[in-house]
């Protein structure tokens, strides 16, 4: 048996994926950066992964010294599925401020992350060869997210400037579509769905129920919803359409994406309600999560709504005002973001006439020569484009403009390669 | 639409299991305390979750707060999918001591408990249709796992001891298997499989696989390896085969069960070691864990291996031994439990004759209304029994004997019901 190739050794899907999947992938920049540190101690400016650098908030830490200082016994055992019940309602309340409506504790699931929450809403609500509607430019992992539940993802592209394209959106939904993702502030592109666009698209998704017998549900991916760079409160879908469940997390607002916690919130007006909720919770215990972690949990109501408790996220917008005139002098088209952690610039009009699908790709590649690591837009389905990460300190946008203007002032057609 | 029933309303597959598996699940019974609780003030004897009832060890909560204090910036962003490479690196020394075997940290993933760990062993490896072997009783929660991944469970009833059956394991080898599951000490049963048996076995899978073009997997789910009451070291079969995953957690060495921290480690011997190691830290990614929470991994060299760095596990021993001669005495069968956090007695005689393959049910039914909560052995398979857990102050001890007492003074044919 020693002559058996790897594939034969280990046919399970994650094994082929883990290879078909690493060449596009984000987390390979990330494991390149890693090289590129090990072999050299030059500077590098890694613009490629949306790892939040900012630190936890001022009170974040101190709260969960004198927790764990004053805690009583049984705090870190097991607990519910979904999560401690305070810490739930804690969550329901606020949420609830924020949607208008009524959301009770039951509502709420807390999670691994937003990733987490994911996992759960679509192993509760999708199907296999359900359809997943997603405006494109989208996420990368919702891909993957699919493919574990055997659903089939459907992207619509959006206009030029990013905003929804509602009938094309309503175009797209056909007999097995059964749920659509929102994700706002959006990432990669920045940009943020205003009120008129969401009334408009739950119009849309009722006219298209009525024919239906099965629910069509919005999953409201908002990991940034809280970095809105004008500080105005990112709108939700929720007060405008019933099927919904909104999706968050705390790795960015409390700069804590190693931590892993996030929450689901299912709609109080939806279908089912009770259903989806222990729905929800029983698939946080079989997927293998089994529940949210513990401290994390517990101090969130510590934290959250208070002085000192979430992160400057003012730092993303003024990285984003720092980046759009220096691209916009070296040709790149770009829309200027609204929120969260990301700019998605179109690369000048030579690159894409020298390059053609592979200009974003070109850009990466040269870009990286100069120790600067950006993620090519066909990651996301759009290869004209590149996605730069905003979650960096000054020093490194200035070395990665500095990358920029040299790689465009050799032009599409220098370079070393 | 109002018109809709809540089947219809949610066909994904968790909300149809969440209410197909409410009836046996051992989650009933937690959330069944939780109402008996809130009913009234008087005592419960809740002998039902296994969940670790000790305190993490007096070291863990001083070193936590000492790394919070004194940390760098940087610690709580992402980091690599497969976790820390400190902790891998931590890991891998200490579990390569253990085997006898030279693992690397590329061998370690960091995991959300072992229940976490499971998933993305299972994903790597199984592709749907495969067959999973798994020694009766066992714990219920690899039903669900199999669902997941669309592979059927092969249970294989061990000895009256709940010793491994190796002949009958060799019979259930069928072309289509993929995978044994080990999980010593056992849960429900306690048993500890030693050495020979598990050479035994090795040999068995070794022939088994002359034929086949596919590997032949141990998944050996360690969670309470640490938990052997004599104090030796519970044996592992990694040393003896080499297509091994091993899997364990911190939930019960370390009493965190609810921040989730556990691993997954691949034999350095195993085919296609390298690609299993990939397959594993990709599924953590897109199954949604993303990582094992960075202040658990973080905190785990600085407390394991060290003195106060873990829970007095003799106390489950001790609890054990106040149950075995009581249930005696009563009727019940008991094979002692060798470590582990449960007690798996069989019925007296007279239950079976009078309630048949209802003998477990009944009993339990019989203690729930007098305030103490077991899981009946049905949900593992084995209807003639039940399980005790271990986890519970020596009060809790007195009051639930005081209930199994007075239910077989009843005898099968009394009761309220």
């Amino acid at each position: 048996m020693s002559s058996m190739g790897d594939r034969s050794v280990l046919s399970g899907w994650a094994a082929t994926w883990s290879v078909d999947s690493a060449d596009k992938s984000t987390r390979k920049m990330f494991d390149l950066g890693a090289r590129l540190r090990r072999e050299s101690t030059a500077p590098i400016y890694d613009l490629s992964l949306g790892n939040p650098h900012l630190e936890p908030p001022p009170l974040w830490r101190p709260e969960l010294i004198r927790m764990l200082e004053t805690e009583p016994a049984g705090q870190h055992r097991y607990m519910p599925n979904a999560g401690f019940p305070h810490v739930r309602e804690f969550v329901a309340a606020r949420e609830g401020q924020r949607f208008g409506l009524p959301v009770t504790a039951d509502d709420v699931v807390m999670t691994v992350g937003a990733a987490g929450a994911m996992a759960i809403a679509f192993r509760s609500v999708l199907d296999a060869g359900d359809e997943v509607v997603v405006p494109a430019p989208y996420f990368p992992e919702y891909q993957h997210y699919c493919r574990v539940v055997d659903a089939k993802l459907v992207a619509v592209a959006t206009h030029r400037d990013f905003s929804l394209d509602v009938a094309a959106l309503e175009r797209a939904l056909g007999p097995r579509t059964r749920m659509v993702i929102l994700n706002s502030p959006n990432n990669p592109t920045g940009a943020l769905y205003p009120k008129t666009d969401l009334v408009a698209l739950a119009d849309a998704l009722r006219r298209a129920s009525v024919s239906r017998d099965r629910v069509l549900y919005v999953l409201e991916d908002s990991p940034y919803r809280d970095l809105v760079y004008d500080g105005t409160m990112a709108s939700s879908i929720l007060p405008h359409y019933d099927d919904a469940i909104h999706i968050s997390s705390h790795s960015k607002d409390l700069g804590l994406a190693g931590e892993r916690i996030g929450f689901a919130l299912v709609s109080p007006r939806s279908r089912g309600r009770a259903l989806l909720q222990r729905a929800l919770a029983f698939a946080n215990r079989v997927l293998g999560f089994v529940s949210a972690p513990a401290l994390m949990q517990r101090v969130l109501p510590l934290v959250l709504g208070r002085p000192g408790g979430r992160v400057d996220a003012g730092i993303y917008g003024a990285n984003a005002a720092a980046f759009v005139p220096e691209l916009r002098a070296l040709g790149f088209e770009v829309v200027e973001p609204r929120g969260g952690l990301f700019l998605f610039p179109r690369v000048p009009e030579a690159w894409i006439r020298h390059f053609g699908d592979r200009a974003g790709d070109a850009v990466v590649e040269r870009l990286a020569e100069r120790r600067t690591l950006v993620v090519p837009g066909s990651a996301f389905g759009a290869p004209e484009y590149v996605r730069i990460a905003l979650c960096v300190e000054s020093q490194e946008i200035e070395g990665a403009l500095s990358a920029f203007r040299a790689v465009c002032g050799e032009g599409a057609g220098g370079g070393t390669g």
